[in-house]
């Protein structure tokens, strides 16, 4: 199985463009909503819980994982990857950067994540490895994922908000946005609406599922070790808050979810 | 020691009017920054956290224990007085509906708080169980931490989402409103503005006090194992996210704050 985790629902718009691209595969989703947001803990908090969530992921039976977690992607992807060196891991950051790199005409980039996220400045710091080049903006948007786990995706108030976040960035003039959350995808005519024409809009969920796509077409071995059907897996660590919503949104139906205990 | 937990940093508010009152004795706090915020999980998380955080107070020399959040205060404090038998533990629910009943003269009640609280029922049934004659009107409202957290005090945008979140409430015609979560405090001026002259706000963090206070005076044995002094202890959990920023806010200045591992 495909295995992917997130702090809490929010990794089903990685589920979504997984299913687009890849509909044959089974996956396995583990939402640690005992311990979200990600987004305000500490490096080790957040490496502690993402060890965790690959070990349940792997006893699930999960060949391949994907971090759709853009936080647990900046802070843990490489603790990750040296605990489970024979397990692909996939992250939502390196597949965002390029697709921005590819997209900018300018080179004047902006990120746009949790708190957290922006802090580590993984984004940041992986653009300009890639290419010196670019100009990198951050803006850190703490109300945007309270906002859409309340369901206001177009009321004014949201608008106004985002309005505020985006200000500095269209300064700035940057032409790409990533969106460096799992949440936000879901306010991408939102977002795209504010920022303009000129920006184009990076959306990771999308970027890592073709990523995930071209590795299983090249890699046959390992894509023949993966289930197919659709007896997809959803867990989670504590109640499923927002789950039900946020699966009809995504997913456009209300998938069964189980919770666990894995401290 | 009088010991203070919160699942974060807004039991800030608590430990304010405790000083105010109690200048006298020392305190030790514990934000349990790792978990927070307890308002989206379920009451058995919330139990297992709270049992954890009052053992590491008692650790550390408490021989009172105040429930700062009103989270963990509606669904853990049963549990917490069943496996401390011999502890005074308070919390902040019933000191706050005792007042609302002793102000409210229109028998109509408000009560705001996190989803989990208002979800909890808490305050309700404590209001009923004491006087069948009240109307008891709630409303979660699950953005109002974020924007304390993001300190968006006085922004037009916090504005209309309180009177969003008020609106039903101003319909039911309530004239006394119980601030049910301890960053709700720091919107005083900004709640109370917008529910009008004739609603009068309850916050019980200034109420828990008044009833620590008036325990002490009553049981002076119990007030004499209390350390007196300035040496207060303040812990969290994980980083202490916005903490500083808080404790200004509250306290007047930023205190040493440790971080602590107690899972």
């Amino acid at each position: 199985m495909i295995g992917i985790f997130d702090s809490g629902v929010g990794g089903l718009t990685v589920v979504r463009e997984i299913f687009k691209i890849l509909p044959q595969y089974q996956i396995v989703y583990f939402g640690d909503t005992a311990h979200l947001p990600y987004g305000t803990k500490s490096k080790e908090a957040v490496c502690r819980y993402s060890l965790a969530n690959v070990q349940f992921l792997l006893n699930q039976g999960a060949k391949i994982i994907v971090i759709a977690c853009h936080t647990a992607s900046s802070l843990a992807v490489d603790t990750l990857r040296k605990k489970f060196p024979k397990i692909p891991i996939f992250d939502v950051v390196k597949p965002g950067i390029k697709q921005a790199l590819e997209v900018t005409k300018n080179k004047k980039i902006g990120i746009i994540g949790t708190l957290s996220t922006i802090r580590s400045e993984a984004h940041k710091k992986a653009l300009l490895s890639l290419n010196q080049g670019v100009e990198v903006f951050s803006q850190a948007c703490p109300l945007l994922v309270p906002l859409v786990e309340e369901g206001w995706i177009n009321r004014s108030e949201t608008r106004r908000i985002v309005k505020y976040y985006l200000r500095h960035l269209k300064q700035k003039q940057i032409d790409t946005l990533i969106l460096a959350c799992t949440h936000y995808p879901l306010l991408e005519n939102l977002i795209s609406s504010i920022a303009g024409r000129r920006v184009t809009l990076v959306d990771p969920a999308r970027e890592v599922a073709k990523e995930l796509k071209e590795f299983l077409e090249k890699n046959k071995d390992i894509a023949q070790t993966l289930k197919k059907g659709k007896d997809h897996k959803f867990f989670v660590s504590d109640v499923p808050y927002k789950f039900g919503e946020l699966s009809r949104r995504c997913l456009g139906r209300v998938v069964k979810v189980e919770q666990v205990r894995i401290e």
